[in-house]
């Protein structure tokens, strides 16, 4: 089947926008084993867009339109669709009173301009819009199907989910399974040895590797002909032998990120932490408090920019900064002992590093970063060395520690 | 002159990867007064791409085609124009040889799949590849023009910023001129009023209006057919009354942060700042630290969660916690008070409230934030309530503290 998606709207063809509603309708349309052949994105004038309506009518058999359906005069597609599908364009009074209703719920009086979202493109069902004036649109004629929709998100979601989706899915030959592993602590391309050669060669077997700076993720998508379970047993298949090559890299099968699954732990064995950064600048703070709840666990956190801070605050000694630098095992050790004590926390979490542009040396280069934890008994520290610019440098350096932190949780023989 | 943009490559049509190159090419285009007219994605299977080739040539005056110039299978951009355009692929030697000394200077031979980026359609101009292999091409071919453009961005940048954008320009007939205020502390809304009017009704001007929490932008672009003063004088009337009517609300009319703002009169002035947060969880941290240079003002900063944390760091009176609460405008100007005071630091800032999704009442509802600045005379101290979820009131209270400082700063009299 040759699905496309035609974006419409002046603003999508400027370098400030990019057409989001795609990505969605794309993983509605896959997770019902349906893939997008074409996307097309074209401006509010009605010539190109009709031409574009045109050009998909001729391929397509299913065509799904975002966008276009406003009530001012840059609002076309309705237009567009009924030129060329040859389908005149009827108001419909019942849909005319429910705009004028919601108008009405919210003390005000619709504007005549929004007659116009109430034109139906004849013999169209009409997929009422419970989230915004517009409704959307399913026609099907000549043998193909075109689905006029709003290009609001949360307009287009809501006629989606209620609609469109379950229509779909009555038409559906094929069930998907999809799952997804996210790694840390392993490169793109060491991923990708370790797995080499287990790229599937079945055609309804796909596995996608997606990277972002200290994390790796693994999509893995099954369809089958036969039963959701199929799919399900067909994607675990392949997602456990991942698992097994992968081992103690994959922290997450559930969409959880880094700081949730390490939260998660720390609410699990009601333990407390604190936390000390130095190059990464409150990123660690930032991402650990953005988990809703983290107050349960997390106390507190320092921002120790400078040597005296850190000695002030921290309680690291001014001779272990002077005699190995504010860089250095020694340091990041002593910092997360300090934090841990200060807050009186379970344990303490501790970065130092150099982020740069500036303050890099032969011995000491930019990108270099210790990250420490302390439980009390002992401080661990890890070194490592990141490529790329201050802000690069920066998530990678919060990304290793969250990360060096959850395999030591992990190890901690405590519930 | 319609101009069309397809980008190529199958993992453009997943739910995981947006087509930026089109972004790219359409500033570029916009910087020499030319507008996109419509944006193709395509995958990499040969029947789809040579359609979406022939209906572009057929629409089209000129056609950019960004991916599938790689080496392997997959990369079938060559043959569809070559097909289309009815132009034979040449192998060129002296490509092939520069493609081996590039492998060869990185110590490796080049595979023999790579011979295939040498292959050039028949009387295209080569553009040469700065940061890859695949060259791109040019092709002018029965009043058209096509050119094939490598995925990769810092290639596709390469080659157009040495090749294909001089070329262009020399076909210009418009000069362009942008300017964009950044503005905060008014809503989308509030700036839609105040401008209300000014809105451009020449052809060759324009205004955009671009929202994100807490940061209304505003792009002026002015083409002209005379010059580039021209059309210079022409943005910068519309920018001068734009900002006239917005008044302190621009922070910046060179592509500058509120954070880089605020550094570089921080560093100007030879002041310091220590930073206080309880709801934004290091973000503030994070965004002041994000920019380089920042050590030499950034003192410390505290994440105080707990009301433990706020009295031992901050010397916050556990008095004043306990008659006004945690988030209230008392105990924000203690908390700016207090690590101003004991960071040593010539500003304290300060930022508390519920960034939710729990923790709100009636009287003090999620969204609410205190933000507050001392500098050692007085504690000056800004009340809100944002709407939104946890992550966005997180950011929208950064955002605010950071604007509230960044006026004050303005009004301090000294340099």
């Amino acid at each position: 089947m040759n699905i496309q998606i035609i974006a419409v709207g002046s603003e999508l063809l400027t370098p400030y926008y990019q057409d989001s509603d795609s990505l969605y309708l794309t993983r509605g349309l896959n997770d019902l084993g349906l893939s997008v052949r074409t996307k097309i994105v074209i401006g509010d004038e009605l010539e190109s867009l009709a031409a574009a309506v045109r050009r998909s009518r001729d391929e397509a058999d299913l065509i799904l339109i975002t966008g276009g359906l406003g009530p001012t005069g840059d609002d076309r597609t309705r237009e567009a669709v009924s030129f060329v599908f040859g389908r005149p364009l009827v108001l419909q009074e019942d849909i005319v009173a429910s705009i004028e209703e919601r108008f009405r719920r919210r003390g005000r009086t619709m504007p005549p301009v929004n007659r116009k979202q109430a034109e139906i493109l004849e013999g169209a069902e009409v997929l009422a819009n419970p989230a915004g004036t517009a409704p959307g649109q399913w026609l099907d004629a000549g043998g193909k199907t075109v689905i006029l929709l709003p290009g609001p998100p949360h307009e287009l979601r809501a006629i989606c989910e209620s609609q469109v989706w379950p229509r779909l899915r009555s038409r559906q030959r094929a069930f998907l399974s999809r799952r997804v592993l996210k790694t840390a602590g392993l490169t793109e391309s060491e991923i990708e040895s370790l797995i080499d050669g287990m790229y599937p060669r079945e055609q309804a077997l796909d596995l996608t590797v997606l990277a972002s700076p200290g994390q790796i993720e693994l999509h893995v998508a099954a369809a089958s002909d036969v039963s959701a379970a199929d799919a399900d047993q067909r994607s675990g298949a392949l997602a456990a032998k991942l698992r097994e090559r992968l081992g103690r890299a994959v922290f997450s099968e559930n969409g959880a990120d880094l700081e949730t699954v390490v939260g998660r732990s720390l609410a699990r064995k009601k333990k407390t932490i604190a936390v000390a950064e130095s190059c990464s600048g409150g990123l660690l703070c930032r991402r650990l408090t953005g988990v809703p709840g983290s107050s349960a666990y997390f106390l507190e956190g320092f921002v120790t920019y400078s040597n005296a801070a850190k000695t002030a605050r921290l309680n690291v000694p001014a001779e272990t900064i002077e005699t190995n630098g504010a860089v250095s095992a020694e340091t990041a050790a002593a910092m997360a002992d300090g934090v841990r004590k200060a807050a009186g926390a379970d344990y303490g979490l501790a970065v130092t590093g150099i982020a740069g542009p500036s303050g890099g040396s032969e011995e000491k280069p930019v990108g270099l970063v210790f990250c420490a934890v302390s439980d009390g008994r002992r401080a661990r520290v890890e070194r490592s060395v990141f490529l790329g610019d201050r802000v690069r440098v920066q998530q990678q350096a919060a990304q290793k520690t969250l990360d060096f932190f959850r395999r030591l949780l992990e190890e901690d023989p405590e519930p």
